[in-house]
């Protein structure tokens, strides 16, 4: 048996997150059939992340086993002349089996953009989140300078969340503005689920001056999801990069 | 009477081009139909530029006449209100009577966008030519050189193009490279019906070694559409800007 490492690049819209699951279509989904057809065996794909529904990626890891004898050019060139054009495989790249895509990820990086002025934007619309009142980027920047480092993330995660240690560590949150854009870039060792889009919905609150950006302490400390923000929409959301110790 | 000019942002993928026409939904019917809703009257369109069926616009210039008492920035919000997502209207300003977003029309500028390496963009699916070929960009350069100035463009433009006058003056073609994305820039006093996309297809032929730039200048003499590449698909194209006298 070998593994292969994958780099999948994604447009979330018509999708149902990253998993699989009964009611929708996922890009799990997709790209497990893709390599079914390609290797004629039920081929599973673990994944570094699950990403909600309408959610991008512009590099989702992942890894699949097979007894296949197919070289890496040609698991790209086969599964991307399959796949449909939302979903693209950018590198294929054979690795030793130890390698585990879920837990050998060191770092996570995911990038929230939102635009912020009178009108949408049709070009981006599926890809950020349209905001028309004006938004104080400084207050925004003082609010996540005090979600860095480790803390129990509790009041920033999904009431269903199942995951049993609510503690992560935000090594950077980074928050610039371009032309109307607001991105906002987080980097961790993880993220809880919904927890970047509770972060930018409870910014988003105090940049628009109905939350103090002193605040965030405390919503940090009540480990309560009540006192955060709502969330954010999925769109706007992009899963960049999750690096491994080999990448470093 | 009053007379508005509107500029209008769209991402051409569901469209029928701008112009309407019975078999498809146009960019031009959408916003028509829309300011009949907000002007209770049947209101006309008149815009500076056609685009073919899937072309995007950053910035497509229209006028239209009412005797509504709206404001600007009243018919901005009302028309994004009630438009699709993939057209946006980013500017309206009422314009002195004389205004004609068509005849008075100085510049136009296209971008057509190729995305150039061994595997597709999910991200950029709708707004690129995806070419697995490596394209010799200097090539394209140098073949684009000899089309700028003021020529009989019959060689590059559509069969079925209705235009009496095929004379057109092409003021600068700017073809850069980044990131596997060839951006090709396209300034000119007009263009005539799939001009652009026609050019493209052929400096395409010139970047694949299948034809030689010094080739170009014989094809535009030959005011053969035969001579010429094939059309570069229309995803690829967007209408960048168009530049009015009082803009300069």
């Amino acid at each position: 048996m070998r593994k292969f490492k994958l780099i999948v690049e994604y447009e979330g819209t018509a999708y149902h997150g990253w998993q699989c699951q009964p009611n929708g279509v996922t890009i799990q989904e997709v790209l497990q059939d893709t390599l079914g057809r390609i290797t004629k065996k039920k081929t599973v794909v673990v994944s570094s992340s699950r990403t909600d529904s309408g959610v991008h990626a512009e590099a989702h890891p992942g890894h699949f086993v097979t007894d296949s004898r197919m070289t890496e050019i040609q698991f790209l060139k086969a599964l991307n002349s399959l796949l449909p054009r939302d979903i693209v495989v950018k590198e294929v790249n054979e690795v030793p089996m130890e390698f585990n895509a879920q837990k050998s990820a060191k770092r996570k990086i995911y990038r929230y953009t939102i635009l912020n002025r009178d009108f949408p934007s049709a070009l981006q619309h599926r890809r950020c989140w349209f905001i028309q009142t004006p938004l104080d980027v400084e207050a925004m920047q003082d609010g996540a300078r005090h979600l860095v480092g480790m803390h129990d993330f509790s009041a920033f995660r999904a009431a269903n969340c199942e995951n049993k240690n609510p503690v992560r560590e935000l090594y950077r949150i980074e928050i610039g503005k371009q032309d109307h854009f607001i991105h906002m870039r987080f980097e961790g060792n993880g993220f809880l689920k919904h927890m970047v889009r509770n972060i930018v919905g409870t910014l988003v609150q105090v940049g628009k001056g109905k939350m103090e950006s002193s605040q965030m302490t405390g919503i940090l400390k009540s480990l309560d999801r009540n006192q955060a923000g709502p969330t954010a929409p999925s769109h706007g959301l992009c899963l960049v990069n999750v690096i491994y110790d080999a990448d470093e």
